[in-house]
């Protein structure tokens, strides 16, 4: 049995527990997750008996390359007709978290009314959460490559005196030439104020300074799987604050990190970073969560933050990224990933995390 | 009065015309389009008296920056509760080709019965089609980068000998060298039967070997604005038929080209291309419509394509890329782009057409 016979398969058993007939699957990256499929026009119908895949004629040749394990049928460009004659009749369970609602009215307007069309967004990143082994290990690779561009940045590269986009983009070749298919977001770099902006958009204009702190935020894509790490360095001297507020997030990460277990729940595991910050009078300078899933997609289930809900399971890879801020003055954040198991989280970035001073 | 302001004041006519009370903008190219904003979270409302510029914490700073025209306010993540401030009572247009049917009941539960929810995709998009002179000149430009990158393809960097993948990176790069922010999409280059895939990945195994046509479509992003040229072209002696049908695409898009202006209907300018292509005997070859809109997106309105309606209009931006595929065996793409207006359109690609051989 393929990974991709195993997914629709418990995938089926899901619509069975929901009281669907059929799952249509149209988010590409789903689409990917359950049948290998890498282009850009594609649905995927799931019912009891039936895994039909269905692509336009651009893509039949690629289809069959890469969709071995399941029927596959070539639609019109809509692909409409043919996912009409796929989901037969009753429930029809679709993604309401990213269908339009212009798209769902075509698609109620085709199916008719023997078909009744049911929200069920989130059924496959439910799945995608929990990494098999051979998913977990792609992400270890990535994660590998951005380890060693990071390695490269420190000893060879370095940051000061370089704009701020110039060392973006050199991260991005590095990963590049390395084998990397391309990063899995445009990389951050942003140094003293800029870094206090948790967006920061890499400035042309800005020639990084020396005796100043820098986060970098960078992670790469490989074999369809996506890595993130944040590092934040120096470029010299520092003021104590700096250096005391460095410290406190790295505490943070770290009792986070050893938090970080199948069985925790994910308000909590947050919490575990956001005490420790607001104990030291900084929590107001912490304003975003401390982490998120990480897989095909560079941000997916699970979230780890005050607003969510749920516990963590084996298998779930994530980020665990607590920062400081202070406007105008300087950011830190340190991010590493992780897979969560039963113990440990096993980190997949080997980057030192205490601080690294680059020329 | 900035171009933002003209934008929207009239839209805010079309509303008035479609008796909409309000226009809710969510989607982030038309938010960018009516703004200037360039984050990655916002939200625009038009109303007869009003225009309301929403974004969360992280955007607040850049947004004064960016959005000096318009009141402006903060809202949380999910921006509802500022939306539904702003929106009032009465009949609200939104964007139903991107609102997702999960936002779209979030919407609804949170605006109440005073509003009632009405179906207004598109609407932005219509006046994207339609470029003013400085959109012109930013998408002029960005060809003038792309064509700076084919010139040196040519004359410096040669194809043969070079993998599919290692040139589309090379592509990539000069760009980026050249200032662009990036490329409008990932390049494609593909050499023989490649080529005939009309949407090939480039192979990171394929050597492009001599005596052999090689399709390359890429564009750049410039100022926020998108390019888009493809060539095709040969590395050495290539068989008759493959030199016939060159000429045979040539003289397609010619002809497309002389017949784009405004007042044309969009259906019968790609009829120009495809009775051309079909009286030769290879109309089954031509499996794609003859062109698109580019702006701030790389594909918008207008298309030119057999299933497609309407007429041109003067400041239309549109591609002109007949092509024709011989599977198995090559493939032959040529496209312009060219800015529409009342007479010859003013073509914004100086890459020679005739066929050109690349070592």
């Amino acid at each position: 049995m393929s990974a991709f016979t195993d997914r629709t398969d418990r995938l089926a058993r899901r619509l069975d527990e929901l009281g669907l007939d059929a799952l249509l699957v149209g988010h590409l990256v789903n689409v990917r997750y359950l049948t290998g499929f890498t282009g850009t026009n594609a649905a995927f119908v799931i019912t009891p008996e039936r895994r039909v895949f269905i692509t336009d004629f651009r893509y039949v040749e690629r289809a069959a390359h890469e969709v071995p394990d399941f029927e596959r049928v070539r639609g019109r460009d809509d692909l409409l007709g043919a996912v009409t004659e796929a989901v037969g009749k009753g429930r029809l369970g679709f993604d309401d978290a990213h269908m339009t609602v212009q798209a769902h009215a075509k698609l109620a307007a085709r199916v008719g009314e023997e078909v009744e069309l049911v929200p069920a967004g989130g059924l496959v990143e439910e799945l995608r959460a929990v990494k098999d082994p051979e998913e977990a290990s792609a992400i270890g690779r990535a994660a590998a490559v951005a380890d060693e561009v990071y390695r490269w940045l420190i000893s060879d590269h370095g940051l000061a005196g370089h704009t701020e986009h110039a060392v973006a983009l050199a991260l991005e070749r590095r990963a590049q030439d390395l084998g990397a298919e391309g990063v899995s977001f445009p990389p951050i770099v942003a140094a003293g104020g800029n870094g206090a902006l948790p967006h920061a958009t890499p400035r042309r204009d800005a020639v990084i300074p020396p005796d100043t702190l820098v986060v970098v935020d960078f992670g790469v894509v490989l074999d369809s799987y996506c890595s993130d790490c944040t590092r934040t360095f120096a470029t010299g001297e520092i003021e104590p604050e700096a250096h005391e507020a460095y410290e406190l997030v790295l505490s943070a990460q770290r009792a986070a990190l050893a938090a970080t277990r199948a069985g925790a729940d994910v308000r909590e595991v947050d919490g575990v970073a956001r005490d420790i910050i607001a104990r030291a009078g900084r929590g107001d300078e912490f304003g975003h969560g401390l982490g998120h899933g990480v897989g095909l997609e560079v941000h997916e289930a699970p979230r780890l933050a005050p607003s969510a809900s749920g516990v963590l399971a084996a298998g779930n890879v994530v980020t665990v990224e607590p920062g400081v801020y202070l406007p105008g003055r300087f950011g830190i954040r340190i991010e590493d990933l992780a897979l969560v198991t039963a113990g440990e989280p096993r980190v997949m970035t080997s980057v030192p995390k205490e601080l690294v001073t680059v020329g």
